[in-house]
């Protein structure tokens, strides 16, 4: 199964209905298996900063095939992945927010969502990737 | 004034309609004054390679305050801006496809798409933008 | 449908079959839809330059669905894509020997080969994607 | 003594049993001394994000002339080679699953490998390393 354009609109639009909830203006992205856009939203007054890091959050989980806040220990000192978010020309982000998108037991793209803080950014996302899970059942 | 992500969303809808018509799976963006992504939607079946066009073309239109087809006889051989395609990266785009979106005298950001030969996306960013000149007044 | 490393080796195998009758040393880079390495093999003696030849081949016919050569007339000066070469980090390759594989009417991947002359590239790339499509029959 | 494409696919093939065996798909690259591709695979399932690690761990290891995972301590805060993962364009890895091929006392290449934990993806690299040796006598 591949995302549509309409999948990725769904899940955005649940996405940053989230974040209008919590009052957290977000950059949301969704990408495909391969990490490659399928569509980026920036809601009004969202920090451009956070485009980098709403893109490398979806960019992370895809190609990664795991949520980003899993590597929020793993990377730190002294843990087992130890400077991986210094490889790959800095794409790979280490916090949460990113969330890969499953069909069955694939990879088929992922989430990624900035704007607000870690836990924040991270109910954004999982709002967008429910809503996914649901349409798809 | 500012373009909303409401006002992007308009304009890419423009946009993929006029692509639809004429059969042209298409990447479309909209940034703001900046050359920061408001939004970009990558339609079913358009290359992934068009994405960087696409976001190139938008990115240029709004940092140069220029449609990028102005820089397809500049930027040849023996002509005033040659090699300005080569610098910055390489971010600068210089062949059709890319508008400024201006709100009287001021460039507010701009559109770019990516995904048929220059004049199809030419004309399906001309659909987006001529949406919210119309949407504008 | 997916190209697996089993369709991707088979298909280097046939280059470097073809590449060693033509005594041409050649790197052979077989990539998924989203240009994404599946196999690269360097040949002996293949100059270590054209690992990034062929590697951007193969990215380039798959994320623009389209054989590299088409690209040499149209990035002429003067002609419709002049600079499509300078953009994207210089990833696009705007000579032949890069080629996308097709399943039915969908891009799945691309084959890119460097080490002798474009027309020397064509003919090993061609080999390669030659034995997959008799092996997909 | 150089390595062959045929030395690196005999090494790959032993890390790829032993990937199968643990149940890890994995990439698995070799390099030459100075760092360049020899062989890439990338066997079926394993992450496209791990294609950056392990070609990142080979490079390491034929560069710098050292198994990877020496360098997991001395990059820690505080100990002497702190920070040298984010120089060199942050090509360097800093964690195990790299090493180096060597004959005699010298470095005629290296192993790298990613899918899994770093502890896996030393046993799968090693694995390919040991074959070579065997096969070297």
């Amino acid at each position: 199964m591949k995302i549509t354009l309409e999948n990725a609109l769904s899940m955005i639009k649940a996405s940053e209905e989230k974040a209008k909830t919590i009052a957290v203006p977000s950059v949301v992205t969704v990408v495909d298996q391969g990490g490659h856009f399928i569509a980026v939203h920036r809601m009004d007054n969202a920090p451009i900063g956070c485009i980098q890091i709403s893109t490398g959050k979806a960019y992370t989980a895809a190609v990664l095939k795991l949520p980003t806040h899993v590597f929020a220990n793993l990377c730190q000192p002294g843990q087992e992945l130890y400077g991986i978010n210094t490889i790959n020309g800095g794409r790979f982000i280490v916090f949460g927010g990113g969330f890969p998108i499953v069909d069955g037991d694939e990879v088929i793209g992922a989430i990624g969502c900035s704007g607000g803080t870690v836990e924040q950014d991270m109910q954004i996302a999982e709002a967008g990737l429910k809503s996914f899970q649901k349409g798809a059942v």
